[in-house]
This record gives structure tokens, sequence and C-alpha cells, in this order.
């Protein structure tokens, strides 16, 4: 089995942002040379996610309208954790709903993706320096 | 490591359908002759979802409910991703909801499930033909 | 491909509760001598979660309050499944949110982790004998 493991860095300049990161999963494919196995992209902190979904704006939209008014509101005074002094405990819960990492399949040296399929990184506690770690395993 | 690789293909009568494929998921292990390792099961479209769970159609029932009155109701005026033409961007957040794969352990020849674990497909936009991809990962 | 199996079991005092299992990964990381790879961390009932998040009490007790004000409600008498006989339809939700497995990365024989995240098991129909699988793969 071979590996190859890359590091994104993120600084977004909003506090929630969904960004596509297809094109850096595709590139560190490339560098590995795996022609069979899996790419695990995971986030390397509790308020984010990676997870896989569509390219579309109007979309993006409507999750971080989701998240905010169905899913975690941000209002810091419903949560206790934030009686740390941290005001995130939204971001934390955001996280579990859409998840932590993924893994992509690789066949004959690409990601075996259907029509529509993008990875993407969910900033849910941004403005500030964090990673996502992505690793190819196979042959 | 080997890898052995195979599509499931659906077409369901309903728009949303929940479908066992453990059956499927242990006839690729069997082909793939891996004895220890993962076995990757992920669906090809961003408004389906591949989970673990129960096999009780009372179960099933509660699910569909609750992804319709709890989670992200259809209603296609809620949504910005509607106005692309679509009327599925509760799909969408049901996929991410649910999940977009998992990983089954292979054990000694066999999924190292515990006792009720189950493979499904989540379709959340049916009625069209769509894909699920199994990578069986190991020696 | 090497690979290492270990098995963890909970017998829980309370009926839901989450447990941090980050140094059993560790230890099962460490026995299997892989320095490259990945392990799948899952819950081998569909009542239960494994997830990665903060080792912060009052974020627990955030969770746990979130499950059963906003996610789903115990209340047996809302969910079909329990007219088998059941009362835990809410615990099969809950594990559907919370996530049924995670793959950590191993890089340098380290779990490949940012600051603060850790790996948890999350009970959601505990007070009985309930199993995780930890598989490590890798070389």
């Amino acid at each position: 089995m071979t590996s190859h493991t890359k590091y994104l860095w993120f600084e977004t300049k909003k506090r929630q942002e969904i960004i596509d990161i297809t094109e850096e999963v595709e590139e560190a494919l490339r560098v590995s040379g795996i022609r069979e196995g899996m790419i695990l992209v995971s986030a390397m902190h509790i308020s984010a996610s990676v997870f896989v979904n569509d390219h579309e704006p109007g979309l993006w939209h409507d999750i971080l309208h989701w998240l905010e008014h169905t899913v975690a509101p941000w209002d810091p005074k419903r949560y206790q954790h934030n009686d740390t002094g941290e005001d995130n405990a939204a971001a934390h819960l955001r996280s579990l709903v859409m998840g932590h990492e993924v893994i992509v399949p690789v066949t004959t040296g690409k990601l075996d993706f259907g029509p529509w399929q993008r990875v993407f990184y969910g900033e849910w506690d941004g403005q500030r320096r964090k990673r996502v770690v992505i690793k190819v395993l196979g042959e």
C-alpha cells in the first residue's frame, strides 16, 4: 500500500463559508500516482466539516440558512459550552450534522464520482487559520 | 493491497425510498476474496445517502417522516437552489444529514457487523437512474 | 497492507452517555505498529455513534440537550418503530445524525489530529452491553 499526505490551510474572510476543494483533492491524487484505493479528506478542527455535495451557490446559501434556522442557531446564550468563554458551540453541532470527513473512491487513477459530486470544506467558525488533511491510500 | 469495485444501479418507483443493499455488499466481498480490510459503499449522487441502520419497515417510515417534518421539508419555495429550475434542494440537505457513504470493516472474510446492522441506500430524489459504488480494499 | 482489529465493550450506567475513547484508539495503533494508514472506529449497534469532537463536559451536555429538544425527542409515542415493542426509535435517528463511524488518519505512527480533536463513543440506548470495533489498516 502506498500513501500520500497533504495539508490544506484556510483562513476564511467570513465566519461561516463553504469552499470547493475538489481540485486540491485531484491534485493530491495526481501527485500520489495511486490508481486504485481511496482518499480520506478530513477536517482537523471540530468546528468545521468536509462533505460532498453540489457546486451551486444557491444551495450553499440554503445550507448556511438551514444550519442557522433549523439545525443549530448561533445564539451563544443557548449553550453551556460557551460558559467556558467560547461562543462557538453551534459550530460544534453543525460539524456533527454536516460530517467530519469523507472517503472518496479512486478507480483507474480518478476520483470515482458521479455527476455533480464535488468535495467541500465547510467552515463554521472561521477568520483564523485552520487545516484539512488529505490522505491518499492505495496502489 | 487488493481492490474490487462494483456499481449498483437504482431506479426507484417512489421519489423517496429506503432499500436494503446488505446482500449486494456481501456479494462484492465474496467476489473480491478479501479477508481483512474495509468496504467503502458510497452514493454517486448528492441527493441520496448510504447509511447503516435497522431492517424494520416501521423505522423506515419514521426516517422518511422525520426527514419531511423535522429535518428538511420538501416545499420547493423554501430554498434558493430551486431558483435554478430544480425542486430538490431538500434532497440535498437530507443527503447531508443521513450521510453520503459508509465504511464497513471486513474481518476474517466477513462484514464485521454487530447484531441488526444492515447497509441501506436512501433515495431522496428518485424515479430516475442513479448509482452506488462499492469498493472492497484489503488483503 | 497490515491490519489490526480490537473491540471495545461498553455498558453505560445512564441510557445516554458520551465517552472519550481516544486513548483506546491510540493503544490499538501502538499495538498494530502501523506508521501510515487509517483507523476505522465504528459502532456495532444502530442506536449508538462514534464521532470526533471536543473533550468539554459543557459541550457534551449541549449535545444531549440538542438531541432531545431539536433533533429527535425520545417520546416513544412519536414513532412507528416502537409499535414493535421497542421504545428506542429516537436512538436510531440520533445515531444517523451523529454518525456511525469515523476514519482517523495515521501519519508517522500517530493519529493525524488537529488541536482538540478527540474520538467519542455516543451511547443513545445504553444500560446494556454494546461494542465498538477499531480496525487499523496500513503499513
